[in-house]
């Protein structure tokens, strides 16, 4: 059964998304309303903010994959996006995560964001490192 | 002469950082103030806010290479952040860009995050794309 | 029908490995029997060598989708690779491409590298620029 | 004083560039005269082997960053590279590598590649990963 998160974070409370996890296939999604708060110059979906989101579906989905509360912390060490298409205001956008490789410190990610319509607006793809209490850096 | 931009765009209003231009270097800033509203699980600067200002300081940087008002629109076609270290509440963030390469339609651009004691958060290589008038699509 | 192209580059010749075409999901398939020539310190393919049989696979992907006969030329702009398991030598890997998006003259595309066992080796992103006749730089 | 390694690994025996350590800014630099052996489609140097030896200068500076002998191995875990200009056959080439970051476990590290005229022809960032004895996985 799914759950979402709401609020969570500082910055899931400024950019407005929610977090649903319980998928069978094991990926977090994050759902984002876009509207002209999340826009970029060009009228469209911000590049910066899509990646946030997919960001928070794939660093949710590396925690999944050892907690199914999916509470256990991990860090992006790396992130590459594609930006394939514009993501207009008024659709709602969907991150999806998905483990592809990886072992016991460092998860292998790749993210997709889609519109309502099922249009792919961006792939991505990270690396994320468990984190470990009394840590401050990243590596 | 530096000028600042501030509120250009919905991203700009809702995430709060503001565009410096005018730089000899030719390279646009952004500054953010590091609030709890930009803060992730680990209570540090999401990793998806410090993209979304290195793509708005390398974004502009692109601009500003045809436009020394920097209005010219430039879309991001590919973006790979490499988080180095955590960004914490409290501190002012700033992004620089610098272009390395490209032609009349291409630009691939660098990015760096540092926080007010010039410590590196995050590094950023992105390839951005003169927009073209009517142009829907990214490429 | 898939047809078998062999020593057709320079680089080709030099690693040995052969490009498949002509599969119905329209990508590009990149076979290399991998010896102690392509091995690392670590005695496993180098991970340059994998990004080389990827890039390839990718780039003919690109042609592909314009060519038929995979000739149309398409230059690397960008390209990022994750490297989740190290691929033994004596074993044969294979390099596959598949478009996600782009239009007249950027793609995007994805790669992906696997062993003979079906372990997945190495994943790709990257983006794809036709050439024009009389170019001579990348962007 | 500077040290030249040759011939070390059957890459570097097959693709015929070497690698030099010992400069006091820690960066090792790998130096290939690009011959038709190295070329692509477009008879300019292959980008999987301007990925090779790029990849090969930022493992041996990753290495240099704890053992000044340089054999420490260091994995790759992920590259990202921009080919900006063509390097033409003929020319020799030079990767050369420089830590941005990290700590005990992982190094972020950029390359760049430029030809003898020192046109800048490739940029890079990779994530290195210390490798322990026993280790069979990357991650």
């Amino acid at each position: 059964m799914t759950e979402i998160i709401r609020d969570e974070t500082g910055t899931q409370r400024t950019l407005g998304y929610v977090l649903e996890i319980g998928h069978a296939d094991g990926g977090a999604r994050c759902h984002l309303d876009v509207g002209e708060e999340h826009a970029n110059r060009h009228g469209v979906l911000h590049g910066g903010i899509a990646t946030a989101i997919l960001d928070n579906a794939m660093g949710a989905t590396s925690s999944l994959s050892v907690d199914p509360r999916g509470r256990e912390p991990f860090m992006t060490i790396t992130m590459s996006t594609q930006f394939l298409a514009p993501a207009l205001t008024g659709k709602r956008v969907t991150a999806r995560g998905r483990i592809t490789g990886g072992g016991r410190s460092l998860l292998f990610v790749e993210g997709e964001l889609v519109d309502e319509d099922d249009r792919l607006i961006a792939t991505a793809t990270g690396v994320f490192k468990r984190a470990r209490r009394g840590q401050d850096g990243v590596a």
